[in-house]
């Protein structure tokens, strides 16, 4: 495993971003990251982007929050989750039950909260420390309301399409009383993978007393475009 | 009973709106309602409000939504319902009982429908057709979710607070799946008084297809300002 850390890339700028990959290490491990800002320099407020379950930092739609974001101002940042994207585990097929293994493997909730520590952490150290929020669903959720839960730094979130469901829910309804933000949380009526009762449920069992749901008819990836755009300016509207 | 029909009082100007008292007569019943519009005249667009139980069709926070209406560029329009305000029936206490009975001596669902259908013809008649919404929780769904479902002038709605409870719980039920229009459907999660649940299965039976649920912490009446100041923004942007 090589030991780089730190920026690996040049900075990319394309239609007013820059975009700069890099790495952290964290016990061992090696976490890959992604950063974009403005083309005139870092914005003054940060938005940690966690993606779902089977695709990765650069997935397409998180792209798009990306680019929906730095158009509001906001410096975006995404790392690989256990498992994806460049730290697939070659032996593990997708699906619901290798997460949990992959999860399992890198040191289960508590090691997703510190990989996020250290990404945090290293772009603080480059461009500050600001006013910082998270957006993510299905599995951005799984991996961003433990770190909600348990770091301070958040101040915002857009979570949702999860439930008290699956190899995490024993960690999500032990912490999710422990988030206290203001949040958004996403549900999708036909959610044909995470049934929606545990999806209220856990809803129900988040700490924060300012936190809306807004549920939206159709499948688990239909989330409504507006939906979308509505969860960023609601973001830009009270981070910072 | 006196017949008079048509405007009651003349315009009063406040605040950069103007106010106006009228009564209908539908088979025989007088139906009192006021409509508020821009001092600059009447807007070309129409929100018809449905107040909740145990009010009527000037209480203050309906009255704030007319406000908030009016300096979106829309013209609103109240009436009582059945048993409320102007219309109370002196033997009847309050209670979800008591708008059982009021609903049943005006002619039920089919009455509350001609109610509303009378007062939108006398307002068109004297300021003419326009694109035209709903707005209204708790009892104002109960008056509204049966108007969208067989008016096809209501192009869009903000209902809620209700479920499939209640002396009306077979209505909506029946109804709710002929309700074709956009809308937004409000839910307060702690609501002590519509079990959430029965919102939830309401939502479910509606029949429009873009659809979406907003709920937030609290009790029955607790429904944020920032959630109502936000639906009548939503309207704003869908109608017309």
């Amino acid at each position: 495993m090589e030991s780089t850390e730190g920026w690996t890339t040049e900075p990319a700028e394309s239609g007013g971003i820059v975009e700069r990959d890099f790495v952290v290490e964290r016990d061992g491990a090696r976490v890959p990251g992604v950063v974009w800002w403005p083309s005139d320099g870092p914005a003054e407020r940060l938005l940690l982007l966690g993606h779902g379950g089977t695709t990765h930092k650069r997935v397409d739609y998180l792209v798009e929050v990306a680019r929906l974001a730095v158009g509001k101002g906001m410096t975006a940042v995404a790392i690989d989750g256990p498992g994806h994207g460049d730290r697939a585990y070659p032996d593990l097929a997708g699906g619901l039950e290798a997460l949990g293994t992959a999860w399992a493997r890198n040191g289960g909730t508590g090691g997703i909260v510190a990989d996020w520590r250290a990404a945090l952490d290293f772009v603080e150290d480059d461009q500050g420390a600001r006013p910082t929020g998270w957006w993510g669903l299905s599995m951005g959720t799984m991996m961003g309301l433990p770190v909600a839960a348990v770091e301070s730094r958040i101040s915002i979130a857009v979570l949702g399409l999860m439930g008290t469901y699956g190899p995490l829910a024993d960690d999500l309804r032990r912490l999710a009383p422990e988030v206290r933000c203001p949040l958004r949380f996403l549900v999708q009526w036909d959610d044909e993978l995470i049934p929606r009762d545990t999806c209220f449920e856990l809803f129900g069992l988040l700490g924060s007393t300012r936190k809306t749901l807004h549920a939206n008819p159709g499948a688990h990836a239909a989330v409504p475009v507006t939906e979308v755009v509505a969860s960023v300016e609601y973001l830009d509207r009270h981070l910072g």
